[in-house]
């Protein structure tokens, strides 16, 4: 089959390997239908993810058919249409029944990172019956990709632990794919106000058209400020980190009101100052947390009610065997105002 | 009357004051019987705390009996005896609204700071109705002076926040009297394990007695591997952090275990370092907060029941005259082998 | 001044009263701008609420102008406009420190009960300072009388109660203002399917405009069968019960799936049979509530933010001096299609 | 090998029956060690379970030692000792993923009901990874019997549902065998007044020794007066019905205080009268459950650290052959004093 290949920095190639096989009864091979590329995979090709060594598949979102399944998978059979999670969950150890899939011990990233992923032809799906998901006849597989990843990021690790309210206000920093998936979701809970923060004015006015109801061009480094003016000299109610550097995290330190909640959803590379001297005595939370994937029954729910509209998310398609110069264009973001890009098998 | 006042860094007396007066309707005058001196009052002293300004009686913690009562105070008349709260609550602000007293708009923590305090023979307590609280007959009310603040401090900020669970792996850095307070009150909920972290061996002696299932002097600077030794590797559920230095504040950063929870209690007068790059994918919580005094009716119930007992606090008597005696031996905690003192007028 | 007068079962009066004075230094006393009529006041007119005595002005909701408050009122003076609550809380006793005012030992449901009410020109609000709430310039002060019980009573009591997810199928039990009034907020937490069962379907109409997915009219008592129908055998995942006889509690015994909610609003006047012999290995909770108002200030915002559209409650409009007819035409809500009526002072 | 096998009401022999073998890969067989008898099993031998036919190896408790595993079990090998949930849970369903695994799709109760159980040499356990745990070397495992299923249901049920808090009163009504492992439980979270009540003085003298700080004897009806005149007046924070009938039922319906839970542990085969006359206004919840042993690992690490002494329950010993006297002695347990039975292989 033909995958698209990590071969060290800034080297990548759709190019032949060979067919993914039954290794383990609970696998399921899966021919990949569609697939799209996430920022980390950016930051795979950059060498930024030493796990990731010379030959892995890249790729851990999309959807599929069963194309063969182990002695052990009970709910999928060869030819059902499946969601594949970015999260791989056994579904029997201590963190599993927690519901904390992310630290699955026989899971959690692992595709597209310790073993091959979704940019592919085929794909091995290691705990098939706990990391797949049947897609009903009829729904959208292309906006069902957007569950995969980052649906379920921005909701889980930005909207549920960030406690948002019928009523709140609250902020997101960073108004890419993630921060965008945050500010979708959120919506479920009604907060009075959404102010987006990003240094892109472009992105902005996608955000306003997804539902902020506030924007702040964070270039003047003067976002505090205006956070502080537009909510009266309060703060906000939950401040969502959707960038993953230290200047952004400290603008969500300093907006978040007494009471309220920071909730982390950025990979971050280095430390941040967390400025404890003032954060003290201000009753706050600040969470941080690896999607589990564990709302993904609850987004397919919003998504056939029509509640969450993921093709939003969706700026750009390709042939799956264009996949490099998908990436190309992911690659330049704000230069092709892009999104999330679709490959089409 | 005569009371404790600061009149400066490094300066204070016992002096004469004016007997406060009833000055709104809420208010009520109390005479001290018993007040105690806390590790704040010592920052005061040196100065750390700013918006104490010379004149000002110090002291935020007692129990005594109403002299005197305003128009619209009606939970108390004059004899009654009471317990201070170390939190002044209106009730009907935003904040105490939600519970969170500590930012009351009229209170919060006002006492021996912004207005004159505990440590004298009368004190005038605002919105009495709301900060006092009745002591049956029968109590042990030197018992409850240690729920004026540290008991609730230690419960709120560490336990409550940390969400300390039956059959968890807990830590508590620093052993001094609010760490020992999170000690006594982590016990409502039965934990497995509970690590008492501190440099005084003596302290942690004393941890022991009150139910610590493991010590460790950081002394050595190797208080994270004692912990991951003592853990399997695995680290603890819940990290109380009961000093306020960034050092201790990163011993609970590396020591949480995913899905784990830092608690903050410690006054942080500097920032800390936040290892983002680890913590981001580990779901754990941090929490902060000024004690709200929210659960000090279920303190009372637990007290009464022979739950806890905050007798083994108390190490120190002098009577109210020998405050300044009474500061020298508590601020010479570890020498005196000092928690708390009990002042009694 | 004028107020309608309850003179014993089916006999009123809109006649003279005294105009009410301050009693208490927390008193104040508002002119009343707008009132309502609840579904409650029907009751007390037929005699079947004996607290009500004869001479009692009735009455529990409204907005108005403060005209005179007492000595201990800090959050409010003359000229304010205030939203007033069905809930009279103290902010100070056992159950208002919980957010329990619906069981304040100095308050709860009084007005238009146990103290006279809104009915009238004027009244007297006792704890006017937890039991008014401020309505900021330009806010539209009809659709706040929406907040005075109903919007609370089927948000608290009903969706909070319920659990409400996004995602979710629920049912709601009665298409009464109340019911009506849980299924606009329900949608604060997006679910997937709200069915609405009623026997009327004029109101089953009026619920499909304001967000009901299924309607089911219940008139040939086969309203379990139509919801398992609708949820594929399942059930629903909360049911609100809305109307307070024990055949539309047991349409929500019959409809609650495993894991489920039954979340209780009716206001009954006879026990119910629960079925225990089934429902005790299903996993369900069944609450009951007199509403708090605890939520009344989250309810401002997203009236504020157009997140939630009282006025679409509101179907008629008297004088206030027109308030005996106004009674006649709620009286016959079916036939007048009357939901809730506004009288204006 | 030997079984205990029913045949219809009232008939049940020790005989034998074919070894059980591996059905499907998720399968183990378990060679028992220990067993016991379950309140259930006396109603299943009474012919009150008909989905329990003739044939039927009986019993849902029990440790033992790994004998066989099928290919897709990989948390367990032959010789690994191991305790018995009396839940079958495959992890991988709706029900599953919520932790709700009393209502698994392929598992749920079946042991000893829908197939053949552990009242024998030999037992098959379906989905073995997730409804075995691993038994650590030294541990105590004839006290670990009484968490298959007694201590997990009195403590999800009854305590975890019941929202047991520091300083509450609770009751609990019925001092069986399930209502001591509420009272065991309930002390995790140190409630102030535990009132057990029961017809039996032996069982409630037990009580005492296990933790209870009150007895009431409900045996001349008035078990509601005194558990008032014990409260004050007031009622309890949380009923905890431990019994199954009617009555028992309608005591915690008059004993629940405004604000407080009534959790239901008792399998009941009649409906119950709710008074929602009285109980709509009262802001209470009442809970149902079906044990889901989602707590017994929680459970293991409190046995472990020594906080739970499951060891308390067992009264007799008997050897597994001797299994039809040992139904004799707990089918009389009031004059045999019998609370759990061990049965040793």
């Amino acid at each position: 089959m033909k995958a698209l290949v990590y071969h060290g920095p800034g080297r990548k190639a759709w190019e032949d390997k060979p067919k993914p096989d039954i290794k383990v009864p609970t696998d399921a091979i899966v021919k990949i239908l569609k697939t799209t590329i996430c920022g980390t995979d950016l930051h795979i090709m950059k060498g930024d993810v030493p796990e990731v060594t010379d030959g892995r598949i890249i790729g851990h979102e999309g959807v599929g058919i069963v194309e063969e399944t182990g002695g052990a998978v009970s709910s999928f059979k060869k030819g059902d249409h499946v969601l594949i999670s970015c999260i791989t969950s056994c579904g029997k150890c201590e963190y599993c029944k927690k519901g904390m899939y992310s630290h699955c011990i026989d899971g959690g990233w692992i595709l597209g990172n310790l073993i091959d992923g979704t940019q592919a032809e085929y794909v091995r799906i290691p705990h098939a019956d706990n990391s797949l998901y049947p897609i009903p006849g009829g729904a959208d597989e292309e906006a069902l990709v957007m569950l995969s990843d980052i649906l379920p990021t921005g909701f889980e690790c930005g909207v549920l632990n960030g406690q948002v309210k019928p009523g709140d206000t609250i902020a997101i920093v960073g108004a890419g794919p993630v921060g965008l998936a945050a500010l979708l979701t959120a919506q479920f809970y009604s907060p009075a106000e959404i102010i987006m923060i990003d240094l892109d004015d472009n992105r902005l006015e996608v955000a306003k058209t997804f539902g902020a109801t506030q924007l702040v061009n964070s270039g003047d480094g003067k976002a505090v400020e205006k956070v502080m003016t537009l909510t009266g000299g309060k703060g906000v109610d939950t401040a969502i980190e959707a960038v993953g550097v230290p200047s952004t995290f400290e603008i969500c330190e300093a907006i978040v009101t007494a009471g309220g909640h920071i909730a982390n959803i950025g990979v971050h590379g280095k430390s941040v100052t967390l400025h404890m001297e003032t954060l003290w005595s201000k009753n706050i939370s600040i969470t941080t947390r690896l999607v589990d994937t564990v709302t993904t029954p609850m987004l397919f729910k919003t998504v056939q009610a029509q509640k969450l509209a993921p093709r939003k998310l969706i700026t750009h398609h390709f042939r799956l065997d264009q996949v490099v110069e998908a990436y190309e264009t992911f690659g330049n973001a704000a230069k092709e105002k892009a999104l999330k890009v679709i490959l089409t098998a």
